[in-house]
């Protein structure tokens, strides 16, 4: 049975004022919420239909769960169709990037807003295998149901963080490069890429923010296909799909 | 001055239902409006701000124009937030694609419902030059206001079918060949890529139907990467993410 003081609860954290204060955040979906489960993140709680239940008790262990039916689901769910189980999970401590040691490719997010991309950017960087993904402040929170949803359950093993690029740019070791996505930069295709640095993403609306540009190593450019057959064609890319046209050809070999 | 019987109307283009009753759908943003007029698509009406109107003027020859408020404009808006112009344009008529003489790469889609991901991918296909994307009948109805939202202008330049697949696939001449996205095929980076033929991507649930799985000449995946420092990573990759990455590497030269 759903409580009313759990119905209130639940659709507040819709909201990312009602996130910060109550540090949990809803996960909807068998693959989201069986994968943060996996990820050994902490449930607070776990609403499901009996069936649901039924086949999936074994990933259970210790986990307080409410049954509910599918139109109660509806009451608490942020899916235009409700799933058959909803989580509820504490959001982990807030850390800052440590860019000191890194061996790796990291993707830096300047004030991604829309929700769909995030989530999507985080599903592709698991794909693709980037651990870290370090968001201006201004970027939409991860914990963003619709966030939530677009990663699939990547963002129980993505690891996002908020911060002030600015800063992290600036002390940064010098080894690291940083390649942003621009209109007019290299052509992606005919440029070396290391196996470490940093790849970063303007916003949807005003690509990267003129405070960073400067601080770009290497400016990368998606090359757009042209033909005498087409007049003009798109003027620009989604942010996500940029973000996994470049993240495949870094990690082509 | 906005009508009520104008408000009601722009509003009922929200729904597919009113959309094939009227043949129009609404544009909104800059972009949009302007492709689509540039593009020589019919334009029935404009509302747009005097600022809008003021700057834009040249490009709006014989158009039936309303000048409104921004407070108005939430009024007929399907945006959260509002741009300061919004056409109602007409819908062109809808045609079956002609396969017989294909010489390019066309893009064909099996059941994608989310208007992001459509919108997206036609966006997408855009920049890459692919001028024809084939739409089974279940995929999302291309003149939603999400979808237009997203194409950001490509919808005034690429055409879209909507058609039986399966009947088309058969029909097809045998030189094209078609190139399925699936989760375990070749892989992709290791195949030739002719400059002509169709590639075929699947539903966000289900990935290609098993009535069309039979007709793919050659099955290709996008290789995850794999390293020993993972345990484990995304299940798959989203579809307009996964067709963006299909036409690069296809029109990568």
């Amino acid at each position: 049975m759903l409580s009313k003081s759990n119905v209130k609860l639940i659709n507040s954290l819709k909201m990312a004022k009602f996130r910060r204060q109550h540090q949990i955040f809803i996960a909807e979906g068998t693959t989201n919420v069986l994968d943060f489960i996996a990820g050994g993140m902490e449930t607070e709680a776990l609403y499901a239909t009996r069936d649901w239940l039924k086949t999936n008790q074994s990933f259970l262990n210790k986990i307080k769960i409410t049954e509910v039916s599918l139109k109660e689901m509806s009451k608490i769910s942020a899916l235009k169709n409700p799933s058959e189980v909803l989580a509820v999970i504490a959001i982990p401590d807030r850390l800052e990037a440590d860019m000191s040691n890194v061996d790796d490719l990291v993707l830096m997010l300047d004030d991604i807003r829309d929700p769909g991309n995030l989530g999507t950017i985080i599903r592709t960087a698991d794909w693709f295998g980037i651990q870290h993904v370090i968001c201006s402040e201004n970027t939409v929170d991860a914990y963003n149901p619709k966030v939530v949803q677009a990663t699939m359950g990547s963002l129980a093993r993505v690891q996002v963080y908020y911060q002030d690029l600015n800063k992290t740019l600036q002390s940064k070791p010098d080894y690291l490069k940083v390649f942003g996505a621009v209109l007019e930069g290299h052509n992606m295709m005919e440029l070396a890429k290391p196996n470490h640095g940093i790849i970063l993403i303007g916003s949807e609306a005003h690509g990267i923010s003129k405070e960073l540009l400067p601080l770009l190593d290497i400016p990368i450019t998606i090359p757009k296909y042209i033909s005498s057959r087409l007049n003009s064609s798109a003027e620009s890319l989604n942010a996500s799909i940029a973000t996994a046209i470049i993240c495949y050809e870094f990690r082509k070999k």
